[in-house]
């Protein structure tokens, strides 16, 4: 396989895989060996407040001595308006009540505790970092941003789940579409929050290649030869892998998370707002199952501050019932080796064409 | 390409592309033309009574020199409890109701009227009748089925959405497995009814063939030579398609349907129970909202036979709002050529690689 095209000539690396952004997961020796195995690392920084970007960002710069890509959540920020605010505090006692009643004593923040803010200032420190590849999703950059980002030499990444978003990412000059199938773990990039596509890679990708000329990666399902080669064909020149590297020695989950993905079943696998209030594939539950019975979900940011609390001390107490544990749907080894071992042995088997 | 493989010689075709069962679509003239361009037609017979499924297969017999398959639903039938019949009772009130607000008078069948039978007597059509492929969704056969057809020399192709039905079917015996990715259109063919598997078809027809020994064919997505290619390299040996025949000229669809087709926003894609009480994927209206919305969804199969009438009567009367317009995620151009034009141009696509 020529691995050369526009997707490693535009972002500056051998091999066109992208280790994807995995906020929770991905570290920075995970971003440094992607760069290692000349692919292209992504630092996620989430909805981080710019002070942290900027910390995690040099942290990042210490480490790795090639470009790597910085990963944000572009999301508006819904009004906070009273019916909100009620909304809260009966989510926020749900949660705690039922975290107590399997023995996991938690104070999430009250409402007034939450800092919300839009990416604008993620921006800017990115910008001040030097940082030349931005990826996103939930939606598009605003044109003042676009602008900026462009007038400072960074490459755009933009995240579509269906034609009329990349349509809409490649008439805002974005450089590169990542075409997210249904099959990719972790949060769904769609920009509604609602009703939201659920297409599978298949259909996506053939059908975004068909509609628009912007360089083309595939992230969903990616777990071998035979699915790299697969998106390829259909029209993908850049490949995003994540799921490969949940159990990988860099990955940031614990052991008891690993131990978790190693027994899974398909069926285990769901889309789930109750985590941030946006829809993420993961590992269903008890937290999943019962605030999805309960319909205790608040919007996006609101119920993901809310509930990184509850993740933090579940997973520090190895409570594998209230972690979230992001998933793609191609359940594969998830080997133990390094983000490095597993990047090549992936290219030898293209390469071999396995 | 070379188009030899266990399927053709299983199948004994000449191309491994199969014309997909549409209840409501495909018409015995539609078999003819994939026979005719020497691949696999497929005649549904969704639950017919065994005397109209013995009807449809000699009025096909009699257009159709080669073998043909023929495609079941292998549905258990829920047992009418007085809950059920209270249910239906309420059902069908809010389905005239609804109908006849949008000036649709009907009268909906009183649940005494309605016959349901499980598969066997079909089975016994389908042998007496001499038919040597039977296809099947919603589940597997029993044993005593299975020995029956097997001694019979009919080839059984049966219907996953997931890993774990693949691994039911092949240890009963069936000799290929479909694998319907989430892109199909039409009823989800998944063994159970609810928290049905949402598997794109990368991700699921890889791990299918990692975990299984028998010849695959892939239903789901397939509209050109790229995404026919690709799904070869996730390993099927056999390419079903079905809504790239929708608006082909041997298609039962009517002029307002195919015009329907033709004006599609992918956020029109829906997968809905409202019309058969089984997850199927189609087109959205106003039927599919306001039942969805009231929940007023019986267990297949009666709210299949429930809303029969509905649907003959919109269609008679061009009504695009009660009709079920079933399809699949890759929007194509629903050709108006014939499945014989069709189907060679895409052979010649592959052939040229296009």
């Amino acid at each position: 396989m020529n691995w050369k095209n526009d997707v490693t000539r535009l972002l500056n690396i051998e091999y066109p895989i992208i280790q994807a952004p995995m906020y929770g997961v991905t570290t920075s020796e995970m971003v440094k060996a992607a760069s290692r195995a000349n692919c292209l690392g992504s630092l996620p920084l989430g909805d981080l407040p710019a002070d942290k970007c900027i910390e995690a960002i040099i942290a990042t710069k210490k480490l790795v001595d090639r470009t790597f890509a910085v990963n944000i959540f572009v999301n508006t920020i819904p009004e906070l308006t009273e019916d909100l605010k009620e909304k809260y505090t009966s989510v926020k006692k749900f949660i705690e009540h039922l975290a107590g009643h399997h023995n996991l004593e938690i104070n999430l923040p009250k409402i007034e505790e939450i800092r919300t803010k839009n990416y604008h200032d993620q921006i800017d420190a990115i910008i001040s970092e030097g940082c030349k590849i931005l990826s996103f999703t939930f939606g598009n950059l605003d044109k003042q941003s676009i602008d900026k980002l462009k007038s400072n030499g960074t490459i755009l990444i933009g995240t579509c789940t269906s034609v009329n978003e990349a349509i809409i990412l490649e008439k805002s000059g974005i450089d590169i579409i990542c075409v997210q199938g249904v099959e990719a773990g972790g949060h769904r990039g769609s920009f509604a929050e609602e009703n939201i596509p659920e297409i599978g890679g298949l259909s996506l990708l053939s059908k975004v290649y068909d509609c628009t000329n912007v360089p083309l990666i595939y992230a969903g399902g990616i777990y071998n030869a035979r699915t790299l080669m697969a998106t390829q064909t259909l029209g993908a020149q850049g490949f995003q892998i994540g799921s490969l590297f949940l159990g990988s020695s860099e990955s940031a989950l614990k052991e008891f998370e690993k131990q978790r993905l190693r027994n899974l079943d398909e069926a285990d696998i769901v889309l789930t707002k109750s985590f941030s209030g946006r829809y993420a594939r993961g590992i269903r539950n008890t937290f999943t199952d019962s605030t999805e019975l309960a319909q205790q979900i608040l919007p996006y940011p609101y119920q993901n501050k809310l509930t990184n609390e509850l993740r933090k001390i579940a997973k520090e107490n190895n409570n594998v019932d209230f972690v979230s544990i992001w998933t793609g749907q191609s359940i594969n080894e998830y080997s133990e080796k390094s983000t490095f071992e597993i990047i090549k042995k992936l290219i030898k088997a293209v390469d071999n064409n396995l």
